[in-house]
């Protein structure tokens, strides 16, 4: 009870510099406390930021935020940046609605460089921001902070061998917990094992040194001369190279990443190299706590837990889990199909798939250009991939959709998880663009089911009735609940309700369960209304236009931004057939949607049951 | 003339294989004389073609095509191979309408594997094709053959890191020339150049084995016995590894591509290694034509040429020269201006600017990701970064324009190049998707100019008055010509012809010349329509539609995908108002388009002078 309390006295990074080593030593501890306290109830990215605590903490030592930039990769890793730059007070607000944004974001707080959440953009956002230095000529650093997971995105490779050999005050940090999100694949690394593998002269550097340091000033210059000679020596001594040096950066590393002694004095060296640095450090991801360290990839995005058990309250089934077992029924009856996953083969629901099928399984890394164009060479090959991903990365295979799969005209299916508004995680991770971006390609199919029956048939169709390629769309979690004199009947449309009735509400996927409901109320409100409830929604079919074209208005809801959804693409069908009644699109309309969850944003957005009966009944009456 | 014809005479691949050393030398002769003459008529890419004569002839000696299958990156070097299966007779057909196309295209022919143009896919699409080999159990080979160019993509080392240290059938060659399009750039580049520095181990054993292969079957078992223990020897030797070992790729080379016997040679030890190998072979950009070789990027991709004198017919100015002029004016007199290319400073204008203003010129490589988010970097930084891009190509940019632009809300500029139809490149090159895909993303704002005036009043815009990023649209080649008393109000949007009249044509870009002209002819038939011009066609002024809100008909001609483009929107903002008129929207409707001169598909689809008055006229008679 006599404990001293750092955390809660540091509003600014100045703070952080003026702390003793037994200081920051209960710093970290009291961080690691408030990081597993407060998402424990919010839920979050926990064993990511157990991980970075001594680094955040270094890094707020030795540079000098916000004139040193520091970008941190995927930005679900910045908790305990938000903790040292005057965010402890409103820390319980995490991921909630108006609350602090589970990501980097600059409109909270000037030493958030980036608004960001898509991974292995890091590097080439920090190089430019270091040219810009140099073409200005201000000695500022800018600091990439990249796990070795994002290193399997090909943008960094981009920009290092855009930025390597060129002066410029760019240090980027390797922070390597062997992991993505799953436990990371490929070459790369295995060759990050190799490099650990060697005796590291850091190691010893460091025990030495630390008296050294201890003397202000010139400690300093001391150490980063040794540190220059033991590069040199490096060199000669194992006579190989890493990757990184092969494309111009100096490496350093590997250090440990939980002693703020040994990663101060790396910084330090890495400051004063006026080079392109690449600082490799080795961290524990879930670090501090027994659960997270034992199953990192279970406690990396987390709903909410119990602390003493490690456990998280029970969920349920959902659209990925039943997908999983689709996928792992499919794979059994039929030996072409393939599940290729970018690092997500948890979040999708894969995990069986992989287990029982690991020929047929690929987990090409964080990669999802590489996973569309794999797909396709799959595809030529005589298999038949799914590739799951969430919409809001699959959009990073943009021009691999258009080129290497729709012009090819093979059978490849994309299993899209995350489709429409997700809790918490706000601009970045809402699936609101997958539709636009998909109706823009030549020759794609699209079904948007509602529930899982609905979900198992659109993959049926997608691989045994479709020609090319064709997204499923899921959302998050479980199916809704829905009327119960509503059938299925498995074609590319339905009407739910009296078809006669000259009012329709159109929609598809979720939106559908508030849409019928709300029709119930609207019947109660003696408004006869017909829902038509699209199955496939690209192409529309063009009888389900026809079957609301006598109606004298129509209500189109779509839980994604209406430039180049379905709403547009209904709409001009109308036009086509010189439509006389009124069209009314409800969608999201050039915006970026912010975090709370899907419930809030349904309702903030008018889709949900209550939203759509008042809006329906308001224009109605006031026509 | 009693010279042997040999090239004639080859109709598949096995006819390749049956010729003798000194046929196979004829053979290369022919194939760069046809390659020469065929491309002083037909334009196309000359000089990566005249580097792979005998790497494809090669190939075709030691694989096994169609079974084996070769995937040629971008797939503009692939006229060699289209001469040796089947093609010759059609090759001055090459990038005509309805002739041969300039990409590999699996239409014409079973050995092209995959419709190819954009760069850096091959060893995705290839490792898919070895691994579905491998499931299947067959023994054939998956083979890329990829230039040093393509490899700063970074799609490329997601595929690397995927598919090394695993057994499968994949070869990856890469055909190094030192060159992109342009000079090649980066680390990756100088890598390459210390590689190559080294003393070859393979050219010494080219020599000495020579002799040993003119022994059949033996010879070839011999060989690859040498060639392993050669490779042993390599590791002692040398003592550091490659980048693609460190990927976990068995690396071979560098040898003499232009040498057949060398390259049979490596070829065949690399099929026998059952392992995924990387062979570097060098090559010379242009080899066999004087003129391209001296300048092999001004040799790429070209027009029509004078074969004697290496001189091009004429052009005169374009959009991208005029751009080129603009952007050195605006870094003269604005310290912020930057400019950003992905190897295509030549094609898009930029080669003044990069000789002025090396400092604020940044070639970062057939990297658009990376560009896109490097841009987002400098304009943190406080610099006015401007990316010019081909429309087909800065699709691959999509997520980072949403995540690492628009979302950032900073001042970014696209100069789009190549927007809307091209000559000759078909499928893969034409710029019909950047309206739909910019149209998806909230904040940004576009551009579409008809005159080198209009494009820089755009970019004044876009630098000096847009908050946010702004793309600006242009077509290839010259400003159209337009009828005389059209008057440029540097404005949203522009009406030509009488206010009044209830019949409108909207359109935007290239198409305003088209339409200005068509709206004369139907003055001349009595038909009074008026053209709405839209200068900035995101968002869409709402004046503009007012403008055409009375008309009982309005004509929507759109040079792109109709999908997201912006005659979808426009339908939607008059259904919005409750138009009760007529709307006929034209424009690409899901599909991609053949390879034919812009002048056909304009005519083709009806964008012309004449196609727009004919239906206008048509449609207008008969309501």
């Amino acid at each position: 009870m006599e404990e001293k309390k750092i955390l809660e006295n540091i509003s600014k990074p100045s703070d952080v510099k003026k702390l003793t080593d037994d200081e920051l030593k209960i710093l970290s501890d009291e961080i690691r406390k408030t990081l597993i306290n407060t998402l424990s109830k919010t839920g979050g990215h926990l064993a990511s930021n157990l991980g970075v605590v001594e680094l955040t903490i270094a890094l707020h030592k030795v540079f000098n935020s916000p004139h040193d930039k520091i970008v941190w990769d995927v930005g679900h890793q910045v908790y305990v940046h938000k903790l040292l730059t005057g965010r402890y007070n409103k820390f319980d607000t995490l991921r909630q609605n108006g609350g602090l944004s589970g990501f980097s974001c600059p409109d909270e707080s000037e030493h958030d460089t980036f608004f960001s959440g898509h991974s292995s953009t890091s590097v080439s956002a920090a190089y430019g921001i270091a040219q810009a230095n140099k073409i200005k000529g201000n000695k500022n650093y800018a600091i990439a902070v990249i796990g070795d997971g994002a290193f399997t995105g090909g943008m960094v490779y981009e920009a290092l061998n855009n930025a390597g050999r060129e002066r410029s005050r760019l240090i980027v940090i390797l922070n390597d917990n062997d992991m993505s999100i799953s436990r990371n694949v490929g070459s790369f690394a295995k060759h990050l094992a190799v490099i650990k593998a060697r005796p590291s002269y850091f190691r010893i550097k460091a025990k030495t040194e630390q008296t050294l340091n201890r003397i202000p000033l010139v400690g300093v210059k001391l150490s980063n001369f040794l540190f220059r000679i033991k590069t040199g020596l490096k060199r000669v001594f194992y006579k190989s190279s890493t990757m990184f040096e092969d494309l111009g950066f100096r490496y350093m590393g590997p250090i440990d990443g939980h002693n703020i002694n040994v990663l101060v004095d790396a910084l330090e060296a890495a400051k004063s190299a006026n080079y392109p640095i690449l600082l490799h450090i080795k961290t524990v991801k879930g670090k501090g706590y027994n659960f997270a360290e034992l199953e990192p990839s279970v406690f990396h995005g987390i709903s909410q837990f119990d602390i003493d058990t490690g456990e998280f309250h029970s969920q349920g089934t959902s659209f990925s889990n039943e997908f999983g077992k689709l996928m792992c029924h499919f794979a059994e009856n039929d030996k072409r199909v393939c599940a290729v996953t970018a690092a997500m083969s948890l979040g999708t629901g894969l995990a069986d798939f992989e287990r029982q099928f690991s020929e047929r399984f690929f987990d090409v890394g964080i990669a999802e250009e590489h996973a569309v164009t794999f797909c396709s060479g799959l595809a030529k090959g005589g298999m038949v991939p799914v590739f799951a991903a969430y919409s809001a990365f699959l959009q990073r295979g943009y021009d691999q959709i258009v080129h290497d799969a729709a012009l090819q005209r093979l059978k490849i299916i994309f299993a899209i998880d995350r489709a429409g508004f997700v809790t918490g995680d706000g601009e970045t991770h809402h699936g609101l663009l997958d539709v636009p971006f998909l109706n823009t390609v030549p020759g794609v199919a699209i079904y948007s089911p509602t529930t899982y029956e609905e979900m198992r048939n659109a993959f049926v169709k997608a691989l045994y009735h479709e020609p090319s390629v064709t997204a499923v769309r899921m959302f998050k979690g479980s199916e809704p609940s829905l009327p119960e004199d509503y059938e299925y009947n498995a074609k590319d449309y339905e009407i739910y309700g009296d078809s006669e009735a000259d009012i329709a509400l159109v929609t598809y996927g979720r939106l559908f369960a508030s849409a019928a409901k709300a029709r119930n109320n609207l019947m109660k409100e003696n408004i006869n209304v017909k829902v038509l409830k699209l199955n496939k929604i690209k192409p529309v079919n063009k009888e389900a236009v026809d079957s609301v074209f006598d109606c004298k208005t129509i209500f189109f809801y779509e839980e994604g931004e209406m430039s180049g959804g379905v709403g547009e693409v209904f709409n001009l069908m109308l036009t086509d057939l010189r439509y006389g009644g009124r069209f009314i699109l409800k969608a999201v309309r050039d915006e970026f949607v912010h975090h709370a969850t899907t419930e809030i944003l349904l309702r903030e957005y008018g889709f949900d049951e209550e939203g759509i009966t008042k809006f329906v009944s308001g224009e109605i009456k006031n026509e």
